[in-house]
C-alpha cells in the first residue's frame, strides 16, 4: 500500500488541498499535514524559534501552526510513523511560476521533502477567480501514477507544475516540460499612514509582466498547456565559475 | 559617491552587520535597512499578509519588523529614495553552506537584490563560537571594490561567501570559486509534553554530515579557504527535461 503525504500552503481548509487529496485517493493512503491557516509567501522558511503545535483533524489530517516547509519536515521526521512514497503539495490557488518559486511556501514543501530523499511534486492552478480545480486533480492523479512507475527524472528533482485556468480538461492544449519563466517586479509598495498617524508600509508584488523565454511555464501556461518543470536545489551558476577565475588575484589581496 | 544597502538576518544589533557596514564605509555612503529582531531560517520569505513597520534608529540606518527580503524590498521600492549600488547582507553568524542557502535569511536578502537588478553578496562567519568578524569584514571590502569594478559575473547572478572561522586573515589559505555543496540532513525532531500535557514538537536541524564535492563550498571552507558561490535564481534541472519527454505520451492521457 502506497502512503502519500498532501500539504500546502493555503491552509488546511483550502479547496486545493481537499481536491488534491481526493484525486489522489486511488492511487493509496493519503496522509494530510498541512498549516492551520494561509502561508503564502512562507518561501522555505523553517520554524527553528519555537515549537510546533499540531492539531489532529481526524486519523489522517493534521494541522501544524507553522510553513508548508515544517509541515513536511515533521511529519516526515516525527508525526507520521512512516516514510511517505510521496509528497504532494497543492493545489494552490494561483501560479508559482517564473522566479515566484523562490517565494513559494507550495513549492517549499516539495523542496523540502526532497532534501529528505522523498519523490516531491507541487502543483498549483494558475487563476484567481472561479477556480475549477478538478483539471488540476486529475493531472496530480495521473503525475502521481507515472511518478510511482519511474521515480523522480533525476536524484535531487522534484516538480513544479502549473495548470491553466480552464473549466473542463478539454480545453487544456497538452502537457509541456518547461524551463523556469522570469517576470519582471513593478515598484509595487504602497506607503501610508495608520489611524494614530504612524507611517506604514505595505508590500504589493503586482507584476508588470514577463521576459518572453521560449518553452519557459510562464509562456506555456498562457498558451493553455499544462506546465512540468524539473527543479532543483543547486543554485550555483557554473558558467560564472569561469568569469570569477579573472578575479581571483585582485580578490586574494585583502 | 557609492550607496551600499547593508541588510542581514541576525538583526540590526548583530555585531556582523556592525563590522560589514564599517567595512564597507571606505568605498562608499553605506545604509543599513535590516530586521528588528533575528530572522534564521527566514528563508526568501516576503510578508504579504501584514503592513511593515520601520523605525529610524538613526539618518541612515533603519529597523524594519520583517524579513531580510522585505528589507531589501522596502528599502529599494520605497525606504530610500535612490536605487543603491550593491547589496550586501551579512556578516551572517554561521555558514550558509550547501542546501542552507535555500532556508538561509542572509542569503534571501541578495536573491531579492537580484531580483530587483541590483548588484549583491552575501557573507557569512562560519562558526559558532568566539566569532573574529575582522577577516570577513576585510574581504567584504576587498570583493565591494572588485564587484564595483567589473560588475556581477553574470546577469542575475549573485555571490555567495562564506569565511571560516580564523582569528587572524593569515591562517586563511586562499579564495575559493566554489559550487553549491550538500548536506545529510539527520531526523532531527524533539517530541515533548509541555507544562499542561500537551504535546509539541521541536525542529532541530543538526546536520549529519555532508556528500564530498570537490569545489564545494562545505570543503573549501573546511579546508580554510574563502568560499564564493556564484548563485542564480533558476531551479530548472535541464537534464531532467529529456528524461521527462519519455513521459509525455503516458502523461497526456489524463
Amino acid at each position: 500500500m502506497r502512503r502519500i503525504l498532501v500539504t500546502n500552503d493555503d491552509g488546511i481548509y483550502a479547496e486545493g488541498l481537499r481536491c488534491l487529496a481526493e484525486s489522489l485517493e486511488e492511487l493509496g493512503e493519503v496522509w494530510i499535514v498541512a498549516p492551520d491557516r494561509e502561508q503564502s509567501a512562507s518561501s522555505h522558511a523553517i520554524t527553528l524559534h519555537r515549537p510546533l503545535r499540531v492539531t489532529e483533524v481526524d486519523e489522517r489530517t493534521f494541522a501544524v501552526d507553522g510553513t508548508p516547509a515544517d509541515c513536511v519536515n515533521i511529519a516526515v521526521n516525527g508525526l507520521l510513523k512512516f516514510r511517505p512514497d510521496l509528497v504532494a503539495s497543492g493545489i494552490n490557488r494561483g501560479g508559482n511560476l517564473g522566479d515566484d518559486v523562490t517565494y513559494s511556501g507550495t513549492v517549499s514543501a516539495a523542496m523540502e521533502a526532497t532534501l529528505l530523499g522523498i519523490p516531491a511534486f507541487s502543483i498549483s492552478l494558475a487563476g484567481r477567480e472561479n477556480l475549477n480545480y478538478t483539471p488540476a486533480g486529475q493531472f496530480a492523479r495521473r503525475l502521481a501514477e507515472i511518478v510511482f512507475r519511474h521515480g523522480m527524472p533525476s536524484e535531487g528533482v522534484f516538480l513544479n507544475v502549473n495548470v491553466p485556468p480552464v473549466s473542463s480538461v478539454s480545453e487544456i492544449k497538452g502537457v509541456a516540460f518547461t524551463v523556469q519563466g522570469r517576470r519582471k517586479y513593478g515598484e509595487a509598495i504602497v506607503e501610508k499612514v495608520d489611524p494614530r498617524g504612524r507611517k506604514y508600509y505595505w508590500i504589493g508584488g503586482d507584476e508588470l509582466g514577463f521576459e518572453y523565454i521560449e518553452n519557459s511555464d510562464i509562456v506555456m501556461v498562457l498558451r493553455r498547456y499544462i506546465s512540468v518543470t524539473p527543479l532543483h536545489l543547486d543554485l550555483t551558476h557554473r558558467e560564472s565559475l569561469r568569469i570569477l577565475e579573472d578575479w581571483k588575484n585582485e580578490l586574494e589581496k585583502f
